[in-house]
């Protein structure tokens, strides 16, 4: 730990906040390479491109058989809980409401359209004419993937810099994709809502980061890491969307007819039952029975992120209600003793609690799905009932149930390791002195990041309206930006030589 | 009223609101009931069953037909009515915002469970095996359920304790059911968005409960019983959602493809046209004409109620217009006159003014139903329109419309009577002096229950981090939890067995 | 400019704000208006009437391939934008929260109404029984028809009262309906998402109005021109509403299959590419690269704006970030230099600039649209495929794609002149000083037309527990409002004609 003391040591220089020139950069130059890489790669798939027409004919569809009718509902409930459910949920910090959901809406934004390209070389490549071609399922997945970023940019809240969220998130999509394409087509597991390959592999990548990037003085801003009245209310907002709308989540890809319809119905009953528990354990552990709205505002989702693998299964009715009940007790319990335990010995301070959310559950979510997997009979699901909802065809047609079950752990295991790991290198990348992170003082702050609102909630004249801009500092800075873009364009380069380097480590 | 009087005097001691037993053991004693009772009785139905395949093979469907794709939108959009519209609505007041999103959290999330098995043993009962089958159906039929009692839930808004409300939703749901099963089944009206099964009995139940919990120096709290600029706008998000997704509420379990059509676009109508009537009405009886947000967050949802019966019938947009005209009308002079006369001549505190949102209004549906059901002819529905809008099949295929109008009355005396009877008793077991309930002066106020937030939003830190608790202490409370919940076990086995008492007896 | 000057000046009377009479008048007398002219003309059509059942049977068709199941949830999410998404976009003013989304929620329940009449006497009119029928498709081109006066209402945000916002929709409507039959009818251009018809119509509109509305004085009200932390957060969920369903907006009334398919990815990326050019250009041009809300709530939009009407056209993924690309930069430079320009120079105040998040982008939209369109080749598309998508059918059955991209362009002109001519015509009738707007001291303030909750967040009793009304004052008010509405009854009767006369001119 000597090197690593030293590297810390030499990283913590005097702070600088001063985002103007490397995150408008970051932004302009990656967004130029999205273009250039879209008009190289991506196309419209049959059921978006207008020749739909002459397909469904061959085919003998009607156009309600297109598979937008399937998914796009609940593309849309899962597109509300990327931007308003994790945006949202986040502000519950008095003053760190601009960044939580603004850069959450960054790097979502950003995000998505990695996802697009990552995904779409892994799984929807047309190998006649080397094209992507997308539709509305390559959305859903695309929000699938930036939901692990976002999963991690909870643990690490409020003490980074929107550039150093945009890099966690460009490695965090491509650890993303690989990792995914490693557990769902290598090993054939089976993961519909995503409790290995999003929850527990983003809440690991995130724990990582956080851990690599201790500080060791943040009490000094412990008067910002607190709630006040109405931003609970707010984060309130973001708990019932992602609450609501997780059933949709977990059904979103699942297989068209019954597989969404037993997954919605299976989250919708664990989501129930884990509300019940995280009040009966919030309200135990607290003096004279008081709620504690951390809990409520985050427990209560764990059982939708632990039913997540297990969805699409004939986990039954009361299978899902049990998850649902453990979960709630286990992440409760996470948030009274784990994370006060965690940043006490284990060094890693994770701002929104995303190890009980998250990690925990998700964890749980990859075993019960390993043994509702192995568990699974030809009585219960019937012969093609058993073919359909495991996907053995093809090289797989002869797995058996158990087998799958030891393939689903396996999965289980992928997505750690995939996690650790990527943390900790993502979170020595970001340990660089270069990314403009906030000082040990001003931590959970919007401050240095927006333009201020003052904190008593005094006037502060918009700017679209009383503009005094000086024109020629512009131009100046213009100039600036041009120069110093060009410092960050190599920057750039070297980034992406280092993560196809990584990329082409994992799969060899 | 005399023994009624020292009955009040026996229940009026004084209050403590520690509810760190009796809550942790009602949410983890039901919620194993739940799981037992799931696993005996519920199963997935042909729909959502992994044979799904096999029935769609012999039936000659397509998997967009199954009926999740028919109504899956609708219900998560009654989903997000349920959480954050009649959540939000309820956070008006200044400091109880926590208590009113997040005990609306908790008892629809045990509401939803407890219906599914009550309205399943009326409804989805499949005699060949003994088991519940649900679908997509049932879960929006549990939110419906659910509805009931959350509108109660408004009367005594601010005014009782978490585990007086899950008692308030055992009974509310459990009498929710029979009176559904008499309503729809034996008496055979149609009320497509509940204005009587819901909105009529869950109007009157609350307000009976209310009048049982009649608290004559309620004036103590009046310092916290209104609203803050931030709460009334937090108010309006529950409104809105609650607005805009009216139309699936109304739609959501009627006939498929013209019957969910035309019921979406009458409430579409009923409730624009209610906008402008609250608005003319609010303006013209305020000095100045100032418009109050009481009126804007609630009345202007009055049309929506007032249409439900009769959504699915051929009401006609122009009569969809005028319903919703009177209604607006009808709900803010209600709120203006009706519930300081309640208040003050009638003993009834209605913190949210229900009757004036759910119970006229669902009164007004009801007999619209009924005089639009009588008026329905052939040569405007069509032989078998007429048939299929009315369910003219079956022992009921000689029906009469004339016939019907007289049994939709029916049905809505049913409604009120079960609302004022279920209310009445119910509230007399909320009056017992175990229950943890605030004190006069202490009402509408989140500090008994929940952890503080101050009110000056001063900062509080979160548990989460600097928790210093006394794991010894916690050892002992568990030990004291084992010993009190077998206390609270068999009270509810009292309680168990006092409802099925009461279901026998209704039914009989 | 003299008689124009004196007109100002006539108009620049002491300011009574007081609406009691005329904005009850003007609800009651237009709902009636609303409920008769519906009665007159409106049914359902074959969709949502009960005799669809021997309309599917003659057509061979399922209950799915009702248009219900095709349109309904990209209608629900045309229904949030509207009521949450407009609405809670303009609360960020500190004290006009009420004002944004009260009226925001009035406005658009009159104007769908009248939307329904206006675009179904051009649109939906059956010639064999002069009925307009509606269905589902109707009504969300009554929300798109009712967008183009909410963007409108940006513009005089904060500074006229409820009448005045009634009579602008009241007009704008029928405008809006003119322009929409002249351009998508005669001049045969697409415009699926509404660049043109919906953006530049209602952008240029309230610029117009806003711009007869000019106050000189407004600097008086700079201390309540701005926001607080809260309200900008409560504007996020406007804007995340927004930019998550553009998507459905765009889609929502496009051809069945793939055109709503490719309209929604299209939309989806473009909207992602605006976010970081946002972000650049925001953090770019201020002081120590820090962001400004303004931006994030509003130009992050810009991308959806402008890929309404190519969206869907094969515009390529590529080419919708490309488009999002350059109208993130554009839209957020227009906050930074325009609007302080145009205030100063051209004397038009903009309070939500809607310039630079409907005007422009809408303008560039536009010409995105007829570059597409006249680049549009039976290769890329198919023959089948171009035909569809441009419904190159009947009368236009010969039309070239490079014929139809001139058309585009014309039906773009058509857009901006009925926009200001629109707009000025209208804001000369909204300067009569009738309509009691605020003075230039008391605008962006919720006092004059709502009930005080006062601004320090004491508390205030609300209206409905302790109300102390005069009965008898209320008798005296009820006369005199029969008296006045007589009058208003007279007016209303000049408008109507006024406006029939302005509708024959535009169509003859």
């Amino acid at each position: 730990m000597g090197a690593a003391q030293s590297f810390r040591e030499l990283c913590d220089r005097t702070k600088n906040t001063n985002v103007r020139l490397s995150l408008p950069a970051v932004c302009i130059v990656w967004q130029t390479a999205m273009i250039i890489l879209f008009g190289v790669f991506i196309r419209y798939n049959e059921e978006s491109d207008t020749h739909w027409v002459e397909y469904r004919k061959e085919n003998n569809l009607s156009d309600i058989q297109n598979d937008f009718y399937f998914r796009y509902p609940s593309f849309q409930d899962v597109h509300v809980m990327i931007f308003v459910g994790f945006g949202f949920l986040m502000t519950f910090l008095q003053r760190y409401s601009f960044g939580a959901v603004g850069f959450n809406f960054l790097i979502a934004a950003f995000g998505l359209q990695w996802a697009l390209l990552m995904q779409g070389w892994f799984h929807s490549l047309d190998y006649t004419d080397g094209k992507i071609k997308i539709g509305v399922e390559n959305l859903i997945n695309a929000d699938f993937c930036v939901a692990g970023c976002l999963i991690a940019y909870g643990a690490v809240l409020g003490k980074v810099s929107p550039v150093q969220l945009l890099v966690l998130t460009l490695f965090g999509i491509t650890l993303f994709a690989v990792e995914e394409y490693i557990i769902l087509d290598l090993i054939h597991a089976k993961d519909a809502g995503g409790s290995m390959v999003i929850h527990t592999f983003g809440g690991y990548y995130g724990l990582s980061i956080s851990w690599m990037l201790y500080r060791p003085n943040l009490d000094q801003s412990n008067r910002l890491q607190s709630s006040v009245y109405h931003s609970d209310v707010f984060a309130m907002i973001g708990t019932l969307f992602l609450w609501m709308f997780w059933p949709s989540f977990n059904s979103a890809i699942t297989d068209h007819g019954d597989g969404q319809h037993r997954a919605a119905i299976n989250t919708y009953l664990a989501l129930a039952s884990t509300v019940l528990t995280t009040v009966a354990v919030s309200s135990l552990f607290q003096k004279h029975g008081k709620l504690d709205m951390v809990h409520i505002q985050n427990s209560t989702l764990a059982g939708g992120v632990a039913v997540g693998t297990a969805a699409e299964f004939m986990l039954m009715p009361y299978g899902s209600l049990i998850v649902g009940f453990c979960c709630g007790i286990i992440s409760t319990l996470g948030y009274i003793f784990l994370t006060p335990f965690m940043e006490k010995y284990l060094k890693i301070q994770d701002t929104c609690g995303i190890h009980n959310l998250h990690a925990m559950p998700g964890v749980i979510g990859g075993i019960v799905g390993a043994i509702t997997a192995a568990a699974a009979t030809e009585s219960v699901y019937g012969a093609e009932g058993l073919r359909n909802t495991f996907d053995f065809e093809g090289e797989f047609a002869d797995r058996s149930t158990s087998k799958q079950g030891g393939h689903q752990a396996a999965g289980l295991c992928v997505a750690i390791c995939f996690g650790v790991g990527g943390g900790i290198l993502v979170g020595f990348i970001l340990r660089l002195p270069i990314w403009g992170d906030p000082a040990d003082d001003n931590c959970f702050n919007d401050e240095p990041y927006w333009e201020a609102t003052p904190p008593q909630d005094k006037m502060s004249p918009k700017s679209g309206t009383i503009n005094s801009l000086n024109f020629s500092l512009h131009f100046v800075s213009l100039k600036m930006f041009c120069f110093t873009s060009i410092e960050h364009i190599i920057i750039f380069l070297n980034l992406i030589f280092f993560f196809f380097f990584v990329k082409t480590e994992f799969i060899i």
